[in-house]
């Protein structure tokens, strides 16, 4: 392994692809015909195919959580700080699987990937994918890979609903399902800082309908109106307080439109920094799978019968100032899993860093979360 | 009064203008020549003149507090609530003044406004203007007007902010100062939702920078999102939730980009409303004004040494729900207040709006407003 890259760190991956050329029948009533899922393994799975650990990813990231693709890449996979050997997630311990969900933009089939039906991008004809079709399209994952069972299924935010709806529609597919920083549900005010968000991208007259491919644009103003939106609400505001404060990033008021405050700067280098890397197309598909996500509607809003066919022992995970899934969310999915007398372990991690708190290395988290692990592996090693 | 006009309204007003000749000198070290601002007056200034109330508006309103420009106005002015005979601020006793805010859109000079300089709207040429601005600009009306000394100098929100800086840049011109759900200053999450909001509008290609005027256009979309976004910030998750919950506004999931949920289709038709009446420039300034508004900056961020020369008595009042500016937000103001041994009444209404709170009628909010009120006008007949 090249001296670059650190010891603990699951090291050098190449990104694969798997091809499904079976069609998808999806929640939407649509269909697709054939996707490719693009997904990462850290680690070797068992004789017994018993270690074997998926990793569901949120909004925005992928299915590079962890490793490097050359020694030379500035930053590893986006849950570095909890997969590689010895950590939480161990590389030694599982083989770890992480897939790009279907609607992607970084290997998987989404809007920016060419329809057969037409040889051009689908742009806005590709079908609006919920959290179920995601778990289905994994499951098929999951077969290719022969994978009967999951050692554990584990996601925060929109991942930590992918757990959710794994436990319910593939029951006897996972022993252990670890949901970190979700919500059984958005509220209305999260799906109104979602609609905010697609509406700048949806009104930006780049934007084209969806087909500004063809365009040979996008409609990158939209799109970084909604990453620095995403932001605020990723923080709190004690962290962006701490973070910025009122801090100016010259010495002095300048009484202009510039960057007067630090924080103006985070926000704009942030949405720079996604711009040009991410698919606008992609952005509006993966809000609406939060949107939809309610498994408890069909059940008269009851999450204790929703969650009546789960079979999973759980590890569910807060943090005090995610004001985005507040710990009250959390909570309601532990009351709805015992209600069910299922096997539940609950951690609300004192943690200034808001939503994102769930990326980070925080000790009592790491703490637990490994505790839990080291568990999940001895169990497959039995 | 025409039957339509309640009789506990302010009734038929008629909005007038004042025109200052003298330069005014800026917080940014600009000037501006001359301009207008545009008032409203309701009640009868007493013959010792003591009985005058200046009503400080918040970002997005004006000079029209209360009742009716035309009997056939389908809303009063926005603080009817509170302004008119028998109510908080009762016209049958007070004299009550409220301008539209310099750089405002509303009959004050602002960048919509023509530049004697250049016989074009201002536009990204008008001068930044702060709430110590807005005060100085205030108090030359105050000349006009014949009055020395408020009895009250009233606002919430922005409003509240403006009467802070009166109790300290005039503190013999006012003898109560009325602070409603306020801040001493923007926290760095308050700056980024206002750094979202400009960049909402600064990108939009119909922006001109600034001289959309002469491009017989406007930045509509962005200030579309910029209202969504600000509306988000006004209520309170629970009320959003109370209002909207997950509602659909169809009986069934249409699984597209139309509007699905009712709280979509509420922040649609609230940015709709807003587009077309309000000026992207004065939504810009506005924004400015907030983000630099904090008179401890000078200070060593001490609020107590910032508000020593104030003379008032003050009611400040804040909302349990509000999130923009949070009642420990008022707090502050209360200690720094005591610390300068002032005399304060503090009141933190049990209220679920958030922060919209302010301008609603709720009865225990009604009431001590309104007891305030009493004193302060039994004060001017005494």
């Amino acid at each position: 392994m090249p001296e670059e890259i650190p010891a603990d760190s699951a090291g050098l991956v190449t990104p694969q692809k798997q091809l499904f050329e079976q069609p998808l029948s999806l929640s939407s009533g649509g269909k697709l015909g054939q996707y490719e899922l693009a997904f990462e393994t850290y680690g070797e799975l068992n004789a017994d195919r018993s270690n074997a650990i998926l990793i569901c990813h949120a909004l925005s990231s992928d299915h590079h959580a962890a490793g490097y693709h050359d020694p030379k890449d500035k930053k590893p996979g986006w849950w570095e700080n909890f997969i590689g050997p010895g950590k939480p997630v161990d590389s030694n311990r599982f083989f770890v699987v992480c897939s790009n969900n279907l609607g992607g933009c970084s290997g998987s089939t989404g809007p920016s990937s060419t329809n057969p039906a037409s040889g051009k991008p689908y742009g806005p004809d590709f079908p609006i994918v919920t959290v179920r079709d995601w778990v289905e399209s994994q499951a098929r994952l999951s077969d290719a890979l022969g994978i009967t069972q999951w050692a554990a299924v584990i996601g925060g935010s929109l991942g930590g609903m992918q757990v959710l709806q794994w436990s319910i529609d593939y029951p006897e597919r996972l022993r252990n399902a670890v949901v970190i920083a979700a919500s059984p549900k958005l509220t209305a005010q999260n799906i109104a800082f979602n609609e905010v968000a697609r509406q700048a991208i949806r009104t930006d007259p780049d934007f084209h309908d969806g087909c500004y491919y063809e365009h040979d644009t996008e409609p990158s103003r939209g799109l970084r109106i909604a990453r620095m939106l995403g932001h605020i609400t990723y923080l709190s505001d004690d962290i962006m307080g701490k973070k910025f404060g009122r801090d100016l990033r010259d010495d002095k008021i300048d009484f202009d439109f510039d960057v007067e405050f630090q924080v103006e700067s985070y926000l704009r280098y942030q949405a720079d920094a996604f711009v040009g890397g991410f698919d606008a197309n992609t952005y509006l598909l993966m809000t609406k799978a939060l949107d939809y996500f309610d498994p408890a509607g069909p059940f008269d809003n009851d999450l204790t019968r929703a969650l009546a066919q789960a079979r999973a022992s759980f590890f569910v995970v807060s943090f005090t100032s995610d004001w985005r899934f507040a710990p009250s969310r959390s909570r309601k999915i532990v009351k709805a899993l015992h209600d069910n007398n299922l096997n539940v372990s609950y951690a609300e991690i004192k943690a200034t860093q808001g939503h994102d708190a769930f990326l980070m290395k925080i000790p009592h988290y790491v703490d637990v979360f490994g505790a839990y692990m080291d568990r999940v592996a001895r169990e497959c090693a039995a």
